[in-house]
C-alpha cells in the first residue's frame, strides 16, 4: 500500500490518500492538544502508543461484531483504514460523571451513572467549540438521518458493553469516551477515528488515579508512561 | 379565593399560596429581565399585559384539548392556577433559527425550520445558565421519566400546531418559544408557567419586525406597546 498525498491534518493524526481509492492511512503523531488546541505539546512515543492501542481496541470490537474502519497496522505510527464519509458529530457515553458534564450540570465528579449511562452528541466544530447537539439538530441540518442516529447510538452502547468489561478486567473504570462514525461506500455506519486514552477517561478502580488525557490537561505528568500502563493492563505490551 | 403567603418569587412572576391547597395565584409583575437577570427593568403595564395575554393563549390551548394550569383570571395582574409539581426543564421549539441556536451552531438567523422544527430541553438553573440537556440527562438525574419526556414533547408539538396557526392568522411568525410542564395531583403532565411575548419570539410576517422580548434584550424600545399590538392582532383588546 503506497502512502500518497496528505488529505487532512487533524490535531493528533494526519490522514493520507493511498493508491487504493477505498483506503486511507492514519498517521498517529506525537502532538497532544487540549482546550480546543490552546495547549499543544509533543509527547515522545505518543503516536506509536495510540496507534497500537487503537489497533488493539478496534480488533477487540471487531471480534465482538462491531464494524470498524481499521484494516491493518502498517508501522509503529501508521494504520491502514477504510475510507469513510465521516458524520460530523461525536458520540459520547458517560458511565461516571466527569469533565464537561460536571461543569455544565453541576453534578459531582465521580457520580456513578452505571445503571443509566448518559449519551451525548457534540457537533465537531472547533470554531464553535464543539457544541452539544441533539437528534433534532442533527436531522434538521442534515448531518445524519434518524436511522443513522439510532444506529450510532446502538453501536456506541454496544462498544460500551465490550469496553467497560475489558477495562474492568484490567482494574480500570471506563468513565467516558467519544466515538466517531462514518459511512462506507455501501452506506453502512462504521466506527471510525480512534479509540485511545486521548479520547476517553480511565480511572484506576482502586485508587481513582487518572490514566487518560486528563493527565495532560491537568499537568499531572507521566502521560505516555500511563497510556503504556493502560495497554499493559489490557495485555498489550508496547 | 384568598391570597396567602408568597411561595416563590421568580424574575417576572410571584407565586402565592391560597386558602385552597390545590390552587395557587400567579402574580405577573412589571419586572422584565434578560441575560440571566443581568438586565432588569420595570416596564409599565407589562404584568397586566402578560397576565391577560397568557390567559387568552392558555384558553385557546384548552379549547384545542391541551390541559393547562390556568383556572381563572382574578385581576389585572393575577391568575388562579392549579398547583403543579413543576418539572425543572424548559421545552423549546424552534420553527425558525434565532437566538441561542444561531450563536451555538453558527446557523443563519431566519433560517426556516418549518418542515423539521427543532426541539430542545434546557435545565432550569440560573447559576448554571440554563444548560441544554437531553433525554439521558433528564432520566439519569431523575428530573423526569421517559414517559414524561415523551408526553412533554408530544404536548409541546401539539402547542406548536395550535399557536403557529393562531399567530399566522395575526400576520406573525412564531419563531420559537419555551414551555414548562408540571405534574398535577394525579401525575398528569399539565402545561404550567406562562405563554407570553416574554418567552417566545414573534416576527411580523412581512417586515420581520421583532414583536417579543428581543425588543427589550436588544434595546429596540416600545416593548409593552408591541406586546399589546400582538394581542390585538390575535383579537384580544387590552
Amino acid at each position: 500500500m503506497e502512502k500518497r498525498e496528505e488529505l487532512y491534518r487533524g490535531k493528533a493524526k494526519t490522514v493520507y490518500l493511498t493508491d487504493d481509492s477505498e483506503k486511507l492511512i492514519l498517521e498517529f503523531r506525537n502532538d497532544t492538544s487540549a482546550f480546543d488546541g490552546e495547549k499543544i505539546e509533543q509527547l515522545d512515543r505518543k503516536g506509536e502508543v495510540n496507534n497500537k492501542f487503537n489497533h488493539f481496541i478496534m480488533t477487540k470490537l471487531e471480534e465482538a461484531g462491531i464494524s470498524t474502519q481499521v484494516e491493518a497496522l502498517l508501522s509503529d505510527t501508521d494504520s491502514l483504514v477504510k475510507k469513510l464519509d465521516m458524520i460530523p458529530v461525536e458520540c459520547v457515553v458517560r458511565n461516571v460523571a466527569a469533565g464537561s458534564l460536571v461543569r455544565r450540570l453541576g453534578v459531582e465528579e465521580g457520580l456513578m451513572l452505571n445503571d443509566k449511562p448518559i449519551f451525548e452528541f457534540f457537533l465537531k466544530n472547533d470554531a464553535l467549540h464543539d457544541p452539544m447537539v441533539n437528534d433534532y439538530h442533527i436531522t434538521a441540518f442534515g448531518w445524519a438521518t434518524e436511522a443513522q442516529i439510532a444506529e450510532m447510538k446502538r453501536l456506541t452502547f454496544a462498544v460500551n458493553d465490550v469496553l467497560k468489561a475489558l477495562f474492568d478486567e484490567g482494574g480500570m473504570i471506563l468513565v467516558d469516551y467519544k466515538l466517531e462514525f462514518g459511512l462506507d461506500a455501501d452506506g453502512n455506519i462504521i466506527l471510525g477515528d480512534e479509540f485511545s486514552p486521548d479520547g476517553c477517561r480511565l480511572w484506576d478502580k482502586e485508587t481513582r488515579k487518572k490514566m487518560d488525557k486528563d493527565r495532560f490537561r491537568q499537568g499531572l505528568g507521566s502521560v505516555v508512561e500511563t497510556y503504556i500502563e493502560v495497554a499493559e493492563r489490557l495485555g498489550l505490551t508496547l
